[in-house]
């Protein structure tokens, strides 16, 4: 089956009833946005979160948009983002590491549905036209201070090796032909940006807006340096994604992307970009970035507009983000570090935003192990890690009440517990006279490993809880997705004679337990 | 309207759809305690769970009971302990407090239906008698080594002042005529216990099971010692609870009672008693314990055994027990201690048992108070307070992704966690060579407090959320639970630009912002 583009995906989504379509006018600059959030801060299941789909988009100017917007369409849900990567979300890093070594070149196509339209020049200097024709939303009303694109994905090219980058960030629209761009200086694209202004000249860009979904998270994933995304969203396909040459820039952009934005980043200046919300659950302040000046903007001829939502976690991207994440920190500890008994590295996504809370799931450590193992953690990244805590194999490290149950049964801190300072403070609030590099914070270290032998879990051994399963099932009581632990297990403080008695208690002959336990009688 | 019976309860239930009736054949010893546990650990929420009553109960010996079995009828949620105690479970500890200090004294009335039979002498030796009548289940079949009551009240008296007392403890059913009593040491029936060792002779003694759900409150909640349970169930109930005297020991117990045990504790010897599953979350082992040998059973013509989940929390009466425990800590804090920017004291509950990880929820604190807050919590009571954390008022201290997120971006380990060595272990395994004195465990205080002005939550403001709340609700989506934090504010870092900017974004100005920023270009 070919890959999607973004319209097909919608009609994937919508049939899986995986997609709300809402007739009604909604205003992109105070109520798109809102309206979705619900979604994720309504106290609803993950797993009920759709894509929503907007058909008749108004602004606070009263302008109705021709051009529909869809929210959620990439990741609102792991069964969304299954769906657009094609793949279920745990095949995910094995699959991208495969992408990453067998990369299939992309091929370039004479023409395709983005250049159904073609705007330049004056076109794109009418009246209310140019950006303003793209019903770009505001994701956080009261704080944002303009629309800005959030599933952009700029496309550039490295200007000496002419290999391609994309890379996704967020763009300020400040005027019909200026979008302001935010990109940090460790992203790829501000390598390309600084070569070009010691060369003196501005960096060609495509703003892609509506992707085949395959390519979007890609471009979301990032590949290493120097690795150009679309070759892994072509080996994940399993077929060349197919490209145009865009009109004004020498760059090449899918043939079936919704909207193309082009133009030339300069390089010559900077300018105040911001504030925008970020995804550590703050407003972050304004910075310096560069601006990019639209020299066309192409598109279909009926084509959708896809946003983002980012800021606060959980956001659209964070729960796939973070199986990314979590295998490159599992490769870390398992194959840099050798540290064999580490079985999963689990990032706590909801509000914390993946990179502070960290869970090392650990089967039967060695002490060492333990600490090195959580030393690893702290030392991959900096910025990442500020509680690292090492639990059981039966401790569900997605499962917090699991995890203080962990911490508070199964560590002392005067013994378990050690903090690092001299760590930088990440992507966090304050920014107040904001030194990336000063190590201001600290990290804690948590050993919730079980250090001697503990009785059993007080719960109904597993066959009791699997029979009265299938009682609760007969019953037709609501659906049930167990919650470990959900039965009894022996951590090692258990003997045969409490075993003998236990089974004697469920066959009846529990009487035979009182007689014998009359005999041990100790006189007061 | 009088306080209602046991039986009389079940009915309001029932009314209003808080008990379902399993009309199937449930066996006691394997099926009926796991079928109930489901509903704690199978992921279903809190206010879904209902009391199970069993009409059809039979036992791994194939016997078949007359009497049925109902199990989490006084509180398997918050609904259902409001409609035991006639009150919103938030208004409980001050109403406890009142009726402590405003007692009521019981009534003894002459006759009542717990003597509708009454079972003495020969009657208890008949073939499958006594105590085997009675449908107790095995409580966390695989590792319980009999069935135990649970939900049984013991009455006493003390031998020299004779007060009465109610505490609800365990029995573990030993023989026809002999029940194990687990009452630790620094129960008030041990009190009792040791005085009548002293004076050489038994305890006398009434386990209660099915008093009318106010009594059972009152002895679940325990009142300091010299007080009579039954004189502050008297008090919520706002009249006297009518007594009946009982037939072999000089006791008084409920005259609606479901079912009255009689008979005297020996004090000259102890015996084993357990191992059974505790609410700390692991298997207590064995202990030496008393010993009380039946004299009469009394009973209604129709009596319903009752029954308490207990052992892993979430459990029947962990989220009631955490009403008075709460209102405890706070009161120490704000009264004992007078450290007024306190708002909130939360106990976490699931898994953990209430005692080792509380939240101080603070407003505005200075950061001196912030300490004597931590500190009061820790040394308040031994073996409470392990990780203890202090939180801004805009933190929900029941939602632990809001804890940890303030923990996260609010703390820094190395100066803002102070852990305390010399501490008991308290309630929690390792049992192996026990000492209950021994200070071998440590308690971590974290203040996750703001510190400094930070910039907005990352969320559209208040005004926007509720707004599309409104859309949500035309559109008739699922039912909004909102989760706090779910609208952005400012903590501070927020200036007059911005916020003009942010309101020319949502007026349709934003164009004139990126004039302005174009103005304030750096040249690279």
């Amino acid at each position: 089956m070919p890959y999607a583009d973004l319209q097909k995906h919608l009609t994937n989504l919508e049939e899986k009833n995986l997609l709300v379509r809402i007739r009604r006018p909604i205003n992109k600059d105070t109520e798109l946005h809102p309206l979705f959030r619900w979604q994720f801060r309504g106290g609803l299941p993950e797993s009920a979160r759709k894509a929503f789909y907007f058909e008749n988009v108004v602004d606070s100017g009263g302008r109705h948009y021709t051009i529909p917007v869809v929210i959620g369409a990439l990741g609102a849900s792991p069964a969304i983002y299954e769906i657009a990567m094609g793949c279920p979300i745990d095949e995910i890093p094995q699959r991208w590491q495969h992408a990453l070594h067998h990369p299939i070149e992309p091929v370039i196509v004479d023409d395709g549905p983005v250049h159904e339209i073609v705007l330049t020049g004056a076109a794109l200097d009418e009246e209310r036209g140019g950006l303003l024709q793209l019903p770009i939303p505001i994701s956080t009303p009261g704080f944002d201070n303009a629309p800005y694109t959030t599933c952009s994905h700029f496309f550039t090219k490295d200007p000496e090796t002419g290999i391609r980058n994309q890379g996704n960030y967020r763009g300020q629209l400040k005027g019909q032909r200026v979008i302001g761009l935010q990109a940090p200086a460790w992203q790829d694209v501000a390598k390309h940006w600084e070569k070009c202004r010691i060369q003196g000249k501005p960096l060609p860009a495509a703003l892609v807006i509506g992707a085949p979904p395959i390519v979007s998270h890609c471009t979301v994933l990032k590949a290493p340096f120097g690795v150009d995304e679309l070759g892994i969203a072509s080996a994940l396909a399993g077929e060349p994604i197919r490209l145009v040459r865009c009109k004004t820039v020498e760059l090449e952009v899918p043939m079936d992307a919704e909207i193309v934005v082009e133009g030339f980043v300069r390089t010559d200046f900077l300018e105040p970009e911001g504030p925008f919300g970020e995804s550590h659950g703050y407003i972050h302040p304004r910075t310096l970035s560069p601006v990019m000046e639209v020299t066309a903007i192409t598109m279909k001829r009926r084509p959708v507009y896809a946003t983002f939502m980012s800021q606060m976690t959980p956001n659209e991207s964070s729960s796939s983000r973070r199986t990314g994440f979590e295998a490159y920190y599992l490769n870390h500890l398992r194959q840099d570090l050798g540290i064999k008994s580490v079985v999963k590295v689990s990032m706590h996504e909801k509000l914390t935003n993946l990179r502070k809370l960290i869970i090392v799931q650990m089967k039967k450590p060695a002490e060492s192990e333990v600490w090195r193992a959580l030393h690893g953690v702290a030392n991959f990244q900096p910025g990442v890690g500020k509680f690292i805590i090492a639990v059981d194999e039966d401790i569900d490290p997605r499962n917090m009440d699991a995890v203080w149950w962990a911490m508070c049964y199964r560590s002392k801190p005067h013994k378990d517990v050690l903090i690092l300072p001299g760590r930088v403070k990440g992507h966090s609030p304050p920014f107040k006279h904001e030194d990336r590099l000063a190590a201001e914070d600290s990290a804690m270290l948590i050993n919730a490993i079980l250090k001697e032998p503990f009785p059993p879990i007080s719960l109904p051994k597993r066959e009791y809880m699997e029979r009265a399963k299938q009682i609760w099932e007969e019953l037709e009581f609501p659906a049930l997705n167990p919650e470990p632990p959900w039965f009894g297990y022996s951590l090692g403080d258990w003997d045969e004679e409490w075993e003998e008695e236990a089974e004697m208690a469920v066959t009846n002959r529990y009487l035979e337990t009182g007689e014998k336990l009359a005999k041990r009688r100790v006189k007061t």
